[in-house]
Formats: C-alpha cells, structure tokens, sequence
C-alpha cells in the first residue's frame, strides 16, 4: 500500500552462535513503525565481509531504508566501517568533531589516548556522520540511488541513543507514507482456538486492510489488530469499532484494552484504588517484585518485598511457624497461607502475594513432586491459595510462575476464579 | 572450512513491530553449534506468503539445513504449514499420532474438539511428523535436494522440546563436520581498547583458524575464542593455550574462564567458601535476587533478601534508623550503610550487598540528582560503599545497576578495587 519498506541488518558472529539475544532489531522496529514503516525483513549475520556485502545487497533490492547494527568497535573483529567505506566507495576521514568528543571521553575517564581509539574518529567521506554522544563509535548515514543506509554501533544505549537524536529525526523529514496503527487486547484464562472460535464471525467481518493476530504467552493470549490506511481518522475509528466487538464478545476473559503486561495492569489498579501491596517470595526469588518494579510510579502501591529463600527467613521475618513448617512442609498451603499473612502483617500492606515452590532438582526432597508451587494472594479478610504444577526447566518454570502471580493478583482485585 | 550452513528463519509480524524479542533463534544457534553447525543468517519475516517463500528460496541457496519457526497455530494469521505444503508440493493428509495427542490434550484440559483444532492434525505427506509432547502443532521435517528444512512452532517451550526430542537427534545422524570450539575469558574493570592494546601480540599471533571477538557489557568484557578445525583435539590443545597467554596478560581484571554469568561466578565463590549472603534492595526491586536465584543451588548461599522499597520497610524490617534518613536521605550513604548492616543482622547471613538509589524521574525530590545510586557491601567487620551514577532511563539503569551491584560483591571477596 504504498508503504516505505525497511531492512535491518545485526552484524555480530555473537547473534548466530546464540550468545547474545538481539533487543536492537525489535526497539528499531517499533520505532520505525511508529513513522509508519514497515520493518519487512531483519537479517542477522556474522563478522564476515562476505556475508555483509551479501546481505547488503539482498536487502538494498528489496527495502528503501537498511539499518545496519553492529561491527563498529575499536578491535580487529570490527569490520563495518572500513566495509561500508569500500561499498560507498569513499575515503576515510578524520571527523574533527567526533575527534574531539573521543578525546575529552578519555580524558574524562582518566584513560590514555591511543591510536585505536583515535582511528575511530576516522569516517567514510561519503557519509553523515550521526554523532554519538554515548560512546566513541560514530553511526553513520549513507544515500544511493535514491536508498537510505544507516549504520549504527551494536552497544544497545549508544545505538538507541543515535536514533532518538540523530536517525529518526532524519527519517521523519525524508520520509511520509500510510497511517499503521494497533489496537490490542490483552486475555488470560483461555487458549487461542477458544478465542477464535468465539470470535469467528467478527475477524471475518474485518476489512481486508485490518488483520487480526493472537500472540498467545503463559496462561494469557494477547490480540493485535493492525490496521494501515492513508485515512488516518478513519482508521482510527475502524479499529476502535474492531476492538470493541471483540472484546465485548469476549468480556470475561479480558484483562486490559492496550498492549502493556500486566505488572501495568496491576499498577493501574492499585494506585486508582489507593491500595497497597507486599510479597513473599521463596522459589520466584525476587522476580515478581523486580517486575512490578519496572513499571514507573511503583513505589506509590508497591512498598516491598521479602525474599525468603531459607526456612529461616520464612520464620524469623515472615512470623511462619516453625510447627507448620515441619508438620505440612515449606511446600504447602499452610506455609503459603502463614506467608501471605505475615507479609500483610510485617510489611504493612493491603494486600499481600506469597509463593512457595520447587523449580527443579528433586522435589521429591521436599515431600513434593518437581514443580509444585503453592501461590496465595490475601487482603486483611481473606486468603485465596492456589497449587500449579510446572513441566519445564528451572528458568522456563521461574518465569512462568511469576507471569501465573501477577495473574492470581489481577484475578483476586477482579474477583475472577 | 567444509562445515555444514544453517540459516534460520522465524516467521511473525510481531517480530517486524518490535512486540516480541526473538530469544528462539539464539537457542537454536547454540545446539547448532554444539554440533558443528554454522549459523550463516538468521532472518525474520512477517506473516506474509510472499516473504516467507522468498526468504525459503534464499536462504535454501545459501544453506544446507534451514530452520523455521513461527506461524503454525491453529488461527488464520498462521500461514506456514499450507504454505510449506505447497512450496514442497505435498497434499495435506491427517497424521493419527497427531490426533489422537490432539483429542487427549483437550479431554485432558476439559475443553470442546474444536474443528480448528483438528485441522493441526493435517500435515503435508511430503515430510516427516517431529511430534509435539508440549502442545498442538506438531514440527515437520523436509527434504529436497539433499536439503533440509525443518518447520517448528514458535511458541519456546514447544520449540525447545521438539528440538530436543525429535530434530536434534536425526540431525546429528544426518550431518557431519568440523570441530567448533569457544572458550571465553570475561573481565570487568576496563574497556576493550584497553585490553586489545595489553593482548595485541597475542591476538595477531592467533592461527587463522582460531578468531577473538570483544563483547562489552556493563562494566565488563567478554572475550571469545572461536576455532574449527577437524583435529579437535589439537584445536583444544590451541585454544587452551591461547586462552591462557591471555588471561595472564590481563590477569588482574579476570573474573572468569568460562562463559557464564556474574550470579554464575558468585554461586561458585559462596557455595565453596560456605558463606551465606543476604540483599537489601529498594531501587532495583528484587533484580539483583531474582539474578541470584537463576541459578541452580543459589538456596546453599543466598538465604534471601529485603525487596525495601518503601522507607517504612527500611526502617522497620531492616532497622534503619528513622534519623539517619531524615538527616541524610533514603540515597545516602549513611542509609546504604545500615541497610547492609541490618541486612545482615535480620537475615543472619556472613555478607550482605544493599542498594539503594533514584533511577528516572526527578531525582530532585530525593535531594540528589537522578540516577544516583548508592551501593554497600558488608561482612561482620567491614562495610564498603559506592556511589553510581546512571544516565539511562528507568530500565536501563535498573540493569545497569543489577551488574554493577553483583560486580561490586565480587570485588569486595576478591578483595579489588
């Protein structure tokens, strides 16, 4: 539809050997598509001269606009600027500006000035440079039959930190196309076929420029309509109309009307009712409370946690009784109850989350099979418990039984079963 | 060198919109690996039947063996397994296995059969069933032109399992190559010019099958030796050697030989030393915990943690001193100072880490600037103190403080500076 298409390319031999996980590709994209381009293909490939020419040339067919991440760095395994430098057929230069700026970094930083770092000052003549102000590696802006290139340092705060001053505001001026726009809904409690079923006539009845995705997660399934259209108003509308039906078909299983997760829903909550919350946590480790505390303003509802990992802990700061430990076991709902009150107690909260449980290893140690967690969530009245059981592995089971929670928090608020 | 290519392609708008991270085709990479095989791209496409095929005719020109995730769900936005039917010219026929797993998932969940769920048990007759303990979509194994390509779920844990269970394992029958050996050395204190200057003849005399990639984090450096060679036993020999030059080079800024994390290096110190350590965290929420207890056997040392993010709990729980905070704030050092002191005292441990800072929003009310964090690390007799300063924003600086905290406890019982 007329769109601008994009490419991403990540050089690094460290994204294809699994080492590093790539979370540039994905903030680039969203930031492209808040503009209104389209991300068509994102490639990721080794330190190899070869391999980048390739896919430069494979994604210049292809796309108007390639940002390429990644190769920038001091040391020998670093090969986009001289690469880029050939592909453009330019000169380096040296950049007085970025001179400068590596120059008062080292001194700043107390570090002699070596001829390595200085030969990052050094850019292809045929480039903008896009100055970085966190770091000593330049991106760069090339132009070629009428295609816009950029590249850009792999260190994830430089790389966000050029785009955000320098690319996007570029971008903006250079490019205008179709309006993209979303509208999410976020569910828990029931699978993806339940859903599409349920809502079959209504994603059928969709206009052929808005789609329907089902990003299903733990215990959740997230909706995504995605509409594009040069009406910007009445795409809006559309998708408002969209989102409405669906979510009125499907009422009791929907947790929020905008893509945020749902230690923000949680956050929502607590601070428009003015109440207060508190956790214990033994197996989780900390997890839960280190994801309600990424959501900004959570110390206005959130007001701590205690992680009792040992028995000790669980007894001597929560006030579990040692009786009930070694009657019912730290993997049981008497232990998981006592936890809960005495997190309501000790930290002084309306409402408390508590979880006890065993990842891995042998739970046959604790009287338990493997995977077994106890979880309550309590206010000064009631105690609501719940047992689950976790097939995967030690990490796999922590995450999934932080996001099952942050769930029986929600549900308990709501007074959903 | 000879060995076997792989290219791996996942499939999803959500990968091009930036909603989702892709963390599947870092696990593949590191089985690959593991084998022998070569990584050569990874690329991401959107639910697109013209973008997929693409990509499958591309990457099948440049690779032996091409993996795909992504887009096998049971909703109409999953386009890969008709697509794949096609491209390999196949005919969809229903697979019993498949179906009698399908009918015992929903009896066993109390759900309705629905159509849809049924049409997962059609497969192309043209490929191998790689069937799905985990969940609905069953994997497909193809074959053309001594090619393979193997379809997947993107859904991790049906991924990871199907992987485990069926592919790797007729993977492994199937290709044969050279030895891909890594071996890594992480530091923390100084850059990656720093070290490339002190390793320079090192690096240079490397044979030119063995390469050394720099991967800086906060604080730290990792460095990576890669070499293939069919003598695996001489490519040991060769790496071990190369990996000893320099590490004692740089021998005062080593924190490990071996690729894992800080919470890694941690583990292995406290559970040999039989030390016990406690936290006291407010700015960062339960991170530096929830870090500590990823890793298995973290309960022999880390007894637990105060997640004190409101006052109240600082002085109540961790016995901070109502006057010490008045006088010189909840981000001072005197505050840091008693909370790893009650740390300590509360959670009976031998040492504690506390922190406690502002990371976003107007530090100003706090009477600092924002981003300042204030860290401690104690044992029995001694407490030493930290300040930090952050620049990023709110989540950046939480992990940057996670690091830097967890680099602060193993410099205090390495006794650095």
């Amino acid at each position: 539809m007329g769109n601008i298409a994009a490419a991403i390319i990540t050089i690094g031999d460290e994204l294809l050997i699994g080492q590093v996980i790539d979370t540039n590709s994905a903030w680039i994209a969203q930031q492209l598509n808040k503009m209104g381009i389209d991300v068509l293909r994102r490639v990721a490939v080794g330190d190899s001269k070869a391999e980048i020419i390739t896919a430069l040339d494979e994604e210049l067919a292809k796309a108007s606009l390639v940002i390429v991440t990644g190769g920038l760095g001091p040391t020998a395994d670093d090969i986009t600027k001289p690469l880029l430098n050939e592909y453009f057929g330019g000169k380096m230069m040296v950049n007085e500006q970025v001179l400068a700026h590596l120059k008062e970094m080292m001194i700043r930083r107390n570090r002699p000035v070596l001829e390595r770092n200085m030969k990052q000052a050094e850019v292809p003549d045929v480039c903008t440079v896009l100055f970085n102000k966190m770091g000593s590696a330049p991106g760069m802006w090339f132009e070629k039959d009428d295609k816009v290139i950029i590249s850009l340092p792999g260190v994830p705060f430089e790389m966000v930190s050029i785009m955000e001053d320098e690319a996007l505001p570029r971008l903006k001026e250079r490019f205008t196309s179709d309006a993209l726009l979303h509208r999410s809904i976020i569910t828990a409690g029931e699978g993806e076929s339940y859903i599409a079923e349920k809502i079959k006539d209504l994603e059928e009845a969709l206009p052929q420029h808005i789609r329907l995705a089902y990003l299903p997660g733990a215990g959740m399934v997230r909706l995504r309509l995605t509409g594009r259209c040069k009406d910007i108003t009445m795409l809006d509308s559309e998708l408002s109309t969209a989102q409405a039906a669906i979510a009125a078909r499907i009422e009791h299983i929907v947790v929020a009307l905008e893509d945020i997760p749902l230690e923000h829903v949680l956050a929502n909550w607590f601070r428009e009712q003015h109440k207060t919350l508190g956790l214990a946590e033994s197996c989780t480790g900390g997890n839960v409370a280190h994801h309600l505390t990424q959501i900004k303003g959570a110390s206005e509802y959130f007001k701590g946690g205690i992680v009792s990992y040992s028995n000790e802990i669980k007894e001597q700061v929560l006030g579990v009784a040692t009786a009930t430990i070694d009657q019912y076991g730290a993997i049981s709902e008497e232990t998981v109850t006592e936890m809960a009150k005495g997190a309501i107690k000790v930290l002084d909260t309306d409402y408390s989350f508590a979880v006890t449980g065993i990842l891995d290893a042998d739970g046959a140690l604790y009287g338990v099979p493997s995977g077994t967690v106890w979880m309550a969530v309590a206010d000064k009245q009631h105690v609501v418990t719940k047992k689950f059981y976790f097939p995967f592995d030690r990490l796999r089971n922590k995450d999934m039984a932080t996001s099952m929670g942050m769930l029986m928090i929600w549900k308990f608020i709501n007074n959903r079963s």
